[in-house]
């Protein structure tokens, strides 16, 4: 960094709605994440971003910026192509569990840098972690080479990638500003920038569930991120998809592993197989592979074959029986009729709170903890039938997750039908 | 503070447009003066109070919490009314020097708690500092029983008057959030209510060398001041003046205390003189003396003993010699014509440069140094003859004083006047 400029005028500018420069952005990055320029004005600028924005050339620099504070991955000497999935989060989200193995056993390398859950959604890795023995931390080298041979990777991202982002992101979540599409958008671009993934598809979530609650939101992130990859020459692809109830029939740690076994193993809850294989088409699309068909991977054991693979690659046992929460309980439709509603911010607050998610990134998890739905929207329910399950080791967690869960389903008279955005909502590329 | 809240959501509040709650704002001003809410969550919530605004009531209890934060004054056991005034900055304005003491002369105590200069508008403690043996510091027992017996003083703030808005200026400056007319208008009165003043005069400049750079913001900031003193029980008026153009002939602290003194012994600059009795017939008509004509008192010397004695009692000798820069350099005129624009910021920064202000707060100030005035607006002047005398102790200082002065003024052809703004050009009560 030749130039250097004063933190003061880069937030004035901002504050204007002026357009930072090419140089105020590259400075103002760099010099917060050498500690030259201070959390109290960094945020007084994410504050300023948020409320009057960024456009498309801003954005596109800032998400540089942020790459080039760390290091960059590079796949380029795989034997194949690589694409990789990112969803912006949701409850009973398991979807990365049977996609990567599935796409990887259709000739796409998937490597996937995922994180631990915050909040009501879960994290992949504490999902994962579920299965005894199994390892989040790998080298590059070690993801390399699993890579090559499997053809998957699920594992933690190293603190090397977009060291800038990690420290804005810690920031952002104090100071009021994590709601900003710009400030959303390069963080996430800028991780999977990095990782050197050729394709990349994101899962918009929309819902209550869902950081974006409604379509326009989401529409506008998925557009601003699908800019990005374009712009950084990822071929990048967005489908905007349902978060207003949870995703299958489960949220929580083996609870959804369990789930994600079934569907490689050719059953599962509907939803997770539509969109499992529609998040494939596009990733193997976007990898130049348009012409595979995943549902025949799925179909014959071969995206199974992979997920044993790459569980075991990374010390795992994919046969041993999976932790199972000590107590349960059970609610029980209060009425006959069809269930027209089941929320997927209120599953997911009871399934964090019986002990799936940690509200401190320090917090453990318990892998058996979680929600099992018995019922979704659409299904017709007798009075007295099981609707949920809680599941956790520890009862007295029981009454705050009945809390969260009040007024989360509606039953409505016989005939009655949900009236919910379809799955997938709408594709931008 | 009993009840307890969440920094993030204040700041979402306020970021979404919404209202502060008074508990929200005592709060939130209490936290922060504790270290409970962090430096980068209070500038993200300036930033977007900045952006957002903030209604008379939040405003209200935003100064009247930070009032809370540190000790009160109080002069009502004074055997005279008390009045004060305030001005938002200028150059050249060393009105409270010849003021403080002409409305003591009328019957009204001035307790005038003042500060150092930053940036290119000097300080009146650093203009008083000029005089030898002056002393700035002074116990709330000390001013009280000069208040007394002289009518008037001119003192330091104690850091026991709004320790919060201390805090709170400290962060503005690095952080982009300075020009918020809801936070400057609290910052100001904070101080100037916790400071127990019945009445208060607010002289808000308008113009290059001010703050506020067009009538309309210094209209606003103007009516926010004096709806916080009227709601907080003080006798508020404000008068915005001009600061398009150097008040007087002098910009410097030992040029201003000597200009101070011609005008006490019934000389000085016309303009100096003008709004000294402008504001004194206000800070007399709010404290119930608008029958008094303090044009009587500068006349016929009462003032002058005022001066005298307020400066004998903090120590300082009224009639010592005044410090004299070593080195003085001359602009002159580069034509004929007539004067017809001054730039008052230029001369300002041109003052500050030689040595009259400070950059930092813990910087010195040079007595002697400044800019000396030989013509203004509307004067003729002939080509080779003196335009400005620059001051300084240290010659290095010249040639950056003269770059700030580069197109600070311009010679029009003869018959033409200048288009500027009357000197007070009205009035807010």
């Amino acid at each position: 960094m030749s130039e250097s400029f004063d933190a003061v005028d880069v937030i004035i500018t901002k504050r204007g709605r002026g357009e930072l420069s090419d140089g105020q952005i590259d400075w103002v990055i760099d010099a917060y994440t050498r500690g030259a320029v201070a959390d109290e004005q960094m945020s007084s600028l994410a504050m300023a971003i948020l409320l009057n924005g960024m456009n498309r050339r801003e954005i596109s620099r800032w998400t540089n910026a942020m790459i080039n504070s760390g290091e960059r991955m590079d796949f380029s000497s795989l034997s194949r192509p690589t694409a990789d999935k990112h969803s912006t989060g949701g409850v009973g989200d398991k979807i990365t569990l049977p996609l990567a193995p599935l796409v990887a056993a259709c000739g796409v390398a998937v490597p996937q840098l995922s994180g631990r859950g915050l909040g009501h959604t879960g994290g992949t890795l504490d999902k994962l972690e579920a299965i005894p023995g199994w390892q989040a931390a790998m080298s590059n080298e070690q993801m390399m080479r699993q890579l090559e041979d499997v053809g998957a990777v699920i594992c933690a991202a190293g603190d090397g990638l977009a060291p800038a982002d990690k420290k804005l992101y810690a920031l952002r979540d104090v100071t009021g500003t994590v709601e900003a599409i710009p400030l959303i958008a390069s963080s996430i671009m800028s991780k999977k920038i990095a990782e050197g993934t050729g394709a990349l598809v994101l899962d918009v979530k929309v819902g209550s569930g869902a950081f974006m609650k409604n379509v326009e939101d989401a529409r506008e992130l998925a557009r601003t991120m699908v800019d990005l990859g374009t712009d950084a020459g990822v071929r990048t692809v967005a489908m905007l998809t349902n978060m207003q109830v949870p995703l299958g029939l489960t949220a929580g740690n083996a609870l959804e592993v369990r789930e994600s076994v079934e569907v490689l193993a050719g059953g599962g809850p509907e939803d997770v197989v539509e969109l499992t294989l529609a998040l494939a088409r596009e990733m193997l699309a976007a990898a130049g592979r348009g012409d595979v068909d995943p549902a025949d991977a799925l179909e014959d054991g071969r995206a199974m074959d992979a997920w044993k693979a790459m569980i075991r690659a990374q010390g795992g046992d994919p046969d041993a029986t999976l932790p199972v929460a000590r107590e349960t309980h059970e609610v029980l439709a209060p009425a006959d009729g069809v269930l027209t509603e089941l929320d997927a911010l209120k599953v997911g607050v009871a399934a964090w709170r019986l002990g799936a998610g940690r509200a401190r990134k320090e917090d453990p998890v318990q892998a058996g903890a979680g929600v099992e739905m018995h019922a979704k929207p659409g299904a017709t329910v007798r009075a007295g039938e099981k609707l949920l399950t809680l599941h956790t080791d520890t009862p007295e967690r029981f009454e705050r997750a009945l809390e969260s869960l009040e007024g989360s389903f509606t039953i409505a008279p016989e005939g009655s039908r949900p009236d919910l955005l379809p799955l997938v909502i709408e594709k931008i590329s």
